[in-house]
C-alpha cells in the first residue's frame, strides 16, 4: 500500500472559518494569511469587524499596513479607503472612483469571543456556523484565547485529532494513558461528522475525578470522544459517571464530571494551519489553581501534537507519499479524510454547474 | 484592469551605477552583486579601483575571498592573480597561462565620493554619466555616504520615487504634508528624463524655511519637483522663495532655499536594489544640529519606503500582478517605467544588430 | 574552457559510509541524512547499533522522533516497534502485522570508534572497509572525534583534498609552506585510489620535527602525500626522516616521524557532506599540549576549506558551470573524479543487468 499525498485537493470553501481571536484585533487592522489567500481583519467606528483581501487593488500594497478610518480601512500609501464590503469610498485629490477600485471582501461575525469569516463564494450558509457546548452557561468554567500556530496540512491536524490511540505514546507526560490502550474503540458517522469513542468500565476515579466530584467510595465509567464537525472542528468530549450508572445524555452531563475540549482548524496554506482552543468544564469553576494546569497540559499537548505534525507534512512533501502500511487505527482518520474529500468535491460541482448555467 | 507585472523586463545595461561608497572598498576586496552579477571591487596599490567578476574562472571562487595584490587581486584559492582587466597575469607553479584564464572586468571611475561601473557590453559612454547639482560648490551642505539596502525591484523604486501623493499618508510622521493632498501635480517630460513638479502658492513659510532665511513677515511660494533620470537616478529639488518673486532658475538658486536629495538606483537582483543617496542645500551649512536632524529624517522617510516596496514585490510575486485599477497620480510613474521600457528595447535591437552583422 | 557542474551524477552507493561517530549515538536514537536519505541510528539492549530509513511506514513519522525499545526501535506516534532488519515486530491494540509494516534496513558495523553503514542495495562488501593505519597500535598517539558539517558537495571536497597547492593560499595561518610551492606534485593511480605526493628534499627539520624526534645536526627529507581512496577517504601521509637515508617504507615508518591525517566523506546531500577526521602519529603520544595544538590547526584549517568548499558550491550552483579553466594542479582531482565517475557508472550498468534479467 502506498497512498500519494494530496497536496492539491484543497479546502472546503464554504464554511465559517476561526480567524482571529477577538482580542487580536484592536485599534490596528490584522493580518492573517487564511485558505492561503492574504486577509485584513479591522475594526470600524462602532467596533464591527470586517474582513478585506489584505492588498490594495492600486498598487498591491498591503492594506493591513494602513490605518482604519471613517467607513472602513484606509491604505498606508495612497489614502484610499475601502468599506467592509470592499469597495473603494475615496481616493485623495481625485473625485471618480473607477469602478476597478474595489477589494474582495468577505463575510464577518463575532461571537464566541471569536471573529470567524465566510470564505465561500456564494451566500453565506449560517446553518454551517460551529456551534460551542456550554460556552457561557451556568456551571461552566471555561479556558480561551488559545492559539497556536501548527506547520502542517489540516489534513494531518485530523488524522492526529481523530485518532485517540497516539495519546498513550505522543503524549506520556501529559494526557496518555496507559490503561486506554487496549480498549476498542467505535467510530459512528453521521450527517455533519464522526465520532470516535471509548468506554474505559469500571475502573477507579483518578484522583483528579475524586477532587472535582464526589464518587463516594466506588469505581467510574469514563467515557473519550472524539468528535470531528465538518470541516475543521474537532472535539473531545469526556464523560465520567458512576460505574454502573445508566448512560443517558442527562446523566453524561450531570450524573459526573464532563469536559468539552475544542479545536477549530484553519488553513493558513497547504502547509501550515491556525489551531485556535477552547476548553471547557462543568466542576470546579473558578479554580486558578486548576485553570493553570489545566492550560499548560493543553498547551504541551497540542505542542507535542504541532512537532509531530510539522515532521510529517516534511516528510510527505520530500516522499510525495501520505503512507506506506495501514492500521486498525486509521478508521476514524480515513473516515473523516473521505467525507472532507466529498465535501471539496460537491462544492467544485457546484461551482462547474453554477459557470455553466452562467 | 490588471497588469501583469514585469520582472522579466529586465535592466538598462549601458550606465554607469553607483556600485560603492569609496569608503566601503579599503585594504580587503568588497563583493556587491549588481544587475544579477557578482562583482568584486578593489584598490590596486596606487590606490586606483577595480571591478571584477567576483568569481575566479578556474573553480569558481570568489575573488572577493582573496587579496589585493601587485598588478590586482589575488585569487585566495589557488594564487592566481588577475588585473583590472580580468586577465590572469600570475599562476603559482606555473609558467603558462592559458588564454581561458580571465574574467570579466567593468569599466570603473570613482567620484561624487563613489564608485561607478559601467555595465553594458559595449565601451562606456561618459556623456552618461550622473550630475550631482551643487557638489563641492561653495555654500552648499551636503549630508552623504548614506546606504539602503531595498527588497523591491527597481520598477517598484521608481514608482515610488516619482510619486509625490504618497508622502501625505507613508510619511506623515517626516516630510508628509497635509496641505499639499490637493495641489495639482504637472508632469514634464524631456529626452533623459521626466519632472513632476507642483508649486505650493503663497503659503505661510514653515518653521525651518524661516530659521534658514530671512523671508521677513511675508510669505513663500514653494516648488517641489521630483527628477527622474534615466535610468536609475531621482533626485527632489525643493526651492522656497518669496510669494510672488520671479519664477527665474537664478531666483530659485538665490532668492530663498533650496535642497537636492539624490538618491541613485543600483538593481541588486530582480528584487532588490542598492539605495545610495545624497543629500545637499545651499543653506545653513555647518549647521550639525541641522545635518542630524535631516539625516535622521532621511533615513526614517527611506525605511518607510522600503517598508513598502518590499511589501509590494511580495505581493507582485504572489500574485504576479502589478495592479488592478489605476488613479490620477500615477502618471509620471508610468511615464518613466515606459521611458526605461524604450531605453531596454533600444538596447536589446541594438544588440540584435551587432549580433546579425557579426 | 567550460565544464558544466555535474551536481546530478550521484553517489558511490556500494561502500561503508562513515555515519556517526559512537559517541553521538547513545540512549536517544540519533537521525543523520546519508547520501539524500534520512537514515536513524540506534542501539538496541545489548548496545547493537541499527540503521533504518527514519519514517515509519504508517505516517512517515521519523523514527528518531520515538525511543530505543526491546528488540529495536519504538515509533513515537502509535508505538510500532521495528527491528534492525526494518521490520514492524510490534502493533498497539493490534496482533496481525501487515507485511508493508516495514520500512529500509541499512546494514551497520561499529569500529575504529565509528559507526558505518552500508549504502549499496546488494550484499555489503566487506573487502571495501575502509582501513585506517596506525590505529590502535603501539606508540601511535591519535586525535578523533572530529566532525564537520561542510557546505558542499563531497566532489568540491575531494578536489580540495587531493590538491596541494592550495594549502600555501588558504591556509597560509597553519599548515601552509611557502617553501613547497614550487617543488614538483607527482601522480600515481592504483585500482583503489590515487596518490599525490612530493619530496621536499634535504631541508633544515622544522622546529616541531627537531623536538620529535632527534634529528641531530641534520637535514631531513619530507614527503608530503595526499592519498585518495575510492570512494570517499582522504588521508595525507607525512614522513619526515634524515636526509638521504634510503626511503624504504621501513624507513618511512621508524627512521623518522610519519602522521597519518584520515578524512571519511559522507554524502549528506547534492550539496552536503559530513566530514569525519582522524589524526594519528608515531611521535610525542601522551604530551597533551602538542594534541591541543595540533586539535586547534587542524580545525581551523577545515573550517578553512569549508568556507571555502561552500562558496564554490554556491557559485556552481548560480553558474550551472564547474570551472572555466584548468591549470597544472587539476591533474590529480581530475583523475580522482574520473576514477568516481567510473565506479558510479559501473554500479549503474550492474543495476541495469540485475534488473534485465529479474
Amino acid at each position: 500500500m502506498s497512498m500519494k499525498a494530496d497536496f492539491t485537493q484543497g479546502f472546503v470553501r464554504d464554511h465559517w472559518y476561526a480567524a482571529a481571536w477577538s482580542g487580536e484585533v484592536g485599534e490596528k487592522p490584522f493580518a492573517r494569511r487564511i485558505l492561503n489567500e492574504r486577509i485584513v481583519l479591522f475594526r470600524m467606528a462602532d467596533g464591527t469587524v470586517g474582513a478585506l483581501e489584505d492588498r490594495c487593488p492600486h498598487r498591491l500594497a498591503p492594506l493591513s499596513m494602513g490605518e482604519c478610518a471613517e467607513g472602513g480601512l484606509r491604505c498606508g500609501y495612497h489614502g484610499m479607503v475601502f468599506n467592509a464590503e470592499g469597495q473603494c469610498i475615496g481616493i485623495p485629490g481625485q473625485d471618480i472612483i473607477p469602478p476597478t477600485a474595489r477589494t474582495r471582501a468577505y463575510p464577518a461575525i463575532e461571537t464566541y469571543g471569536l471573529i470567524w469569516i465566510w470564505t465561500g463564494s456564494g451566500k453565506p450558509d449560517h446553518s454551517r456556523f460551529p456551534h460551542i457546548m456550554g460556552y457561557g452557561e451556568d456551571g461552566w468554567a471555561m479556558l480561551d484565547g488559545g492559539y497556536q500556530h501548527h506547520a502542517g496540512n489540516y489534513r494531518i491536524e485530523i488524522e492526529n485529532l481523530m485518532d485517540p490511540a497516539h495519546t498513550t505514546f505522543l503524549h506520556k507526560e501529559t494526557i496518555g494513558n496507559k490503561a486506554a490502550k487496549d480498549v476498542p474503540v467505535h467510530v459512528a458517522q453521521g450527517d455533519k461528522g464522526l465520532t470516535a469513542f471509548r468506554w474505559i468500565e469500571n475502573v477507579p476515579p483518578t484522583p483528579l475525578d475524586q477532587k472535582s466530584h464526589d464518587f463516594g467510595e466506588g469505581r467510574v465509567d469514563r467515557r473519550v470522544a472524539f468528535n470531528f464537525e465538518l470541516p475543521a472542528t474537532s472535539f473531545v468530549d469526556i464523560a465520567v459517571i458512576p460505574a454502573g450508572m445508566e448512560r443517558s445524555e442527562d446523566n453524561l452531563m450531570h450524573g459526573g464530571i464532563r469536559t468539552f475540549s475544542y479545536k477549530f482548524l484553519t488553513p493558513e496554506t497547504d502547509r501550515s494551519t491556525h489551531f485556535f482552543w477552547l476548553h471547557l468544564r462543568n466542576y470546579r469553576k473558578g479554580d486558578q489553581q486548576l485553570d493553570a494546569i489545566l492550560r499548560g497540559n493543553l498547551e504541551k499537548t497540542f505542542n507535542e501534537d504541532n512537532e509531530m505534525v510539522a515532521a510529517i507534512q516534511r516528510e510527505q512533501e520530500e516522499t510525495g507519499l501520505r503512507q506506506r502500511t495501514a492500521i486498525a487505527i486509521d478508521r476514524a482518520p480515513i473516515m473523516a479524510l473521505r467525507m472532507i474529500d466529498r465535501m471539496i468535491s460537491a462544492e467544485q460541482e457546484q461551482s462547474d454547474v453554477a459557470k455553466a448555467s452562467a
